[in-house]
């Protein structure tokens, strides 16, 4: 690599802008650290005279990115669109054939293509970097790359959305509703205005599920469907419920070995107050790595906001130009192995079950006969009645269970009169 | 560096056995990752015969570590005897001028001998690599150096003696006194059985700051005679009332950029029961970054024992197999600057004071005049009697004072013959 680094940035959204102000600011910091001058020479957007919080270079602007590659010597190319395919898989792909080192926070893209694109970074010699695309300002790629690189890891878990983990926090806070809620964060830019849904259907969380297997356990990008679960089923009911049972809801992304499979999940989860994950509020985001021989470690930082963002971004840019080429997913393209996928229906977990039901003698029973039949057994029931609608909430905490076994005991709820919504299901976490 | 890489192992402690194990176990791991083919061509410890945990192999074995120049073909040396000076010095500074790759954890050599030792790594090109000598297994100087390579740290601090951290810790479980608990930690080989002392007074965590402060500020390791307590002077009466107020004792390791200057201090600090840090328990050790853009970061994890610290290690050495010539502080030793040192003076606190007096009338006034004699005014009193001895203990919390203003308000106390020992004082973190 030259002394003289030509970068481009393309995409000028929050995070690109936020990423090409940084770089024009650290330029010398960055010399000092790497012996390298970078120069960003190319920039590209849609919308070349849109209101940005960051004043551009127009002259180096280009409306159509794939146009660079003709008329600029690019050396290192950041990826600021941040689509699952088209134009953002178009440039990426295009950049690393011309060997051009790709840095990228696109996390829909790596965990839909990372397996074939890195294969290509492998193939033309040049770097791929995506530590942006999984917690923020955390550099958990990095460390388990390198810090935590001969350990064997089992299980990596945590809170990947920040979007969702405040809105849970918010609704314990100020006992407001989901859909309150979800309209302040949509105000405080936490959430996306527009389409918030993968956010909070799990989708997001479950893209960097998928990348922290690949690399914690180094198998290919799981392609199995999982139990994916976000929360827009979360009631300030069980908030508080939850609550009075010293517990909080926290949106769960878990990936773990289990018998020699790979076990993915994104779900809510009831944890104590207690733990540590219990205790990261907010936008944070936090990602426990169980491993040995160096035991448990925590990663806690801001989740999302393009300062955090563009922290990672640099850190890819900083290792780019210490360093030789790495393999995008730390090992070989051809040592990944493809890990067998655990069968879902064998996932167990104590359940939180809350039925809204007819306050009429022998629904309980029903319910508990019910749930006898399948050997679930009960730990815990809480019954509040609602004397003036004649109906009650029975809650109901159960010793382990299966998915499958839940799933079938709690089917013929649909059709029972009595029972006035089906129930709602939260996993407790072990 | 060519495909086949020679390593010594020299010292072979707990650490350095252990490693040896990791490495002689993960070999095929280590060439998958980084295509290089490591093997470990001398070993070296004062006793050949000693029993240790893992199988040595004795063929490779040298009493005389200095020895082993003379005779192999040394790639990259681990250094893992521990001492600041003497033979420690001598082998690392002997490796790096004969161009050998230097990994160690030894936090004692660093923070005295660090900058010297950088410049020779830098001018013969070859690494000098130490992540396991601050926070065990978590990779907090890998994610200073590159996860967070860009961002403007201002303060770094965190609990850095898991040794210290247990023994509070289990003081306050237990409720058992120091001597007693110190005891126990030397029975789990979480205490040096002989000379505890060195985790105790503060000194190991105070090296640990040394080196974050030189990595998170860019500066050479700092000389400056600094704020230094260690913990034992805490006595169960002080970890009993801290609970009552919803307070936990931790030892702080603190460096700081106050008005450009650097602040650098290890003392025990009185943190609520409902922060993060207040959390942290047993052999935990935890570091928190507070920077821009990323804003803040935690990293947690075991702070000591082989495994963690060989986890370090093995990152150190997958670091060297994989990369470039990397300056161990980040940046070149000619662009690490002199941070003017903040006057100890100035640092300034709540505080919790603690008396043990006559159970007199007067006694209460004689302290409380005394205080608003310096202006140091009072947020809280508790006074609790012991009739039967006709004795008080009268704990006080003050507002913010400074360390001079303290110092000179309580000096009196050495002469007051009805206050019955000098006061104990452990600062509030703010």
């Amino acid at each position: 690599m030259n002394k003289n680094i030509n970068i481009a940035v393309i995409g000028l959204g929050q995070v690109g802008n936020y990423l090409y102000n940084e770089l024009s600011i650290k330029k010398k910091e960055i010399e000092n650290k790497t012996g390298k001058r970078i120069k960003i020479v190319a920039i590209s957007a849609k919308n070349k005279n849109k209101k940005r919080k960051f004043k551009l270079n127009k002259k180096i602007f280009y409306t159509n990115p794939l146009k660079i590659f003709k008329e600029k010597k690019i050396d290192i190319l950041f990826e600021c669109i941040g689509l699952s395919d088209g134009i953002s898989k178009k440039i990426v792909e295009t950049a690393l054939k011309r060997r051009i080192n790709v840095i990228t926070p696109n996390k829909a893209l790596i965990a839909k293509h990372g397996d074939y694109l890195a294969k290509l970074a492998e193939k033309h010699h040049v770097n791929l970097e995506f530590e942006a695309a999984v917690a923020g300002g955390i550099p958990i790629l990095r460390t388990i790359k390198e810090g935590l690189a001969t350990n064997r890891i089992n299980k990596i878990y945590g809170i990947l959305n920040g979007t969702t983990n405040y809105i849970l926090s918010e609704m314990e806070n100020t006992q407001e509703t989901f859909d309150k809620v979800l309209k302040k964060a949509q105000k405080l830019g936490y959430a996306e205005p527009g389409n918030p849904k993968l956010d909070l259907n799990g989708f997001d969380a479950f893209a960097k599920v998928r990348i922290l297997s690949a690399l914690a356990f180094n198998n290919q990008i799981s392609k199995h469907k999982c139990i994916m679960e976000g929360i827009e089923n979360i009631d300030l009911k069980d908030i508080k419920i939850a609550s009075q049972l010293n517990l909080r809801i926290k949106l769960l992304g878990i990936s773990e070995i289990i018998n020699n499979h790979l076990f993915e999940t994104v779900h809510p989860c009831l944890v104590s107050k207690n733990t540590y994950i219990g205790n990261v509020n907010g936008v944070m985001n936090a990602v426990i790595t169980k491993g040995k021989p160096v035991g448990e470690s925590v990663l806690q930082g801001e989740g999302a906001g393009p300062g955090p963002t563009s922290s990672s971004l640099l850190s890819d840019l900083l290792s780019i130009l210490r360093g030789n080429i790495k393999y995008p997913f730390g090992i070989a393209s051809n040592k990944r192995k493809f890990i067998k996928p655990f069968n879902n229906n064998d996932y167990s977990n104590s359940l939180y079950l809350r039925f809204e039901v007819k306050d009429k003698q022998g629904v309980l029973s029903s319910i508990t006969n019910r749930l006898a039949k399948h050997k679930i057994s009960v730990k815990r029931i809480i019954q509040t009645p609602d004397k003036k609608k004649n109906i009650a909430t029975i809650v109901i905490i159960t010793h382990k269970t299966t998915e499958i076994n839940a799933k079938k005991c709690l089917s013929i709820f649909n059709k029972n009169k009595n029972i006035l919504k089906f129930p709602t299901l939260i996993r407790l976490y072990n």
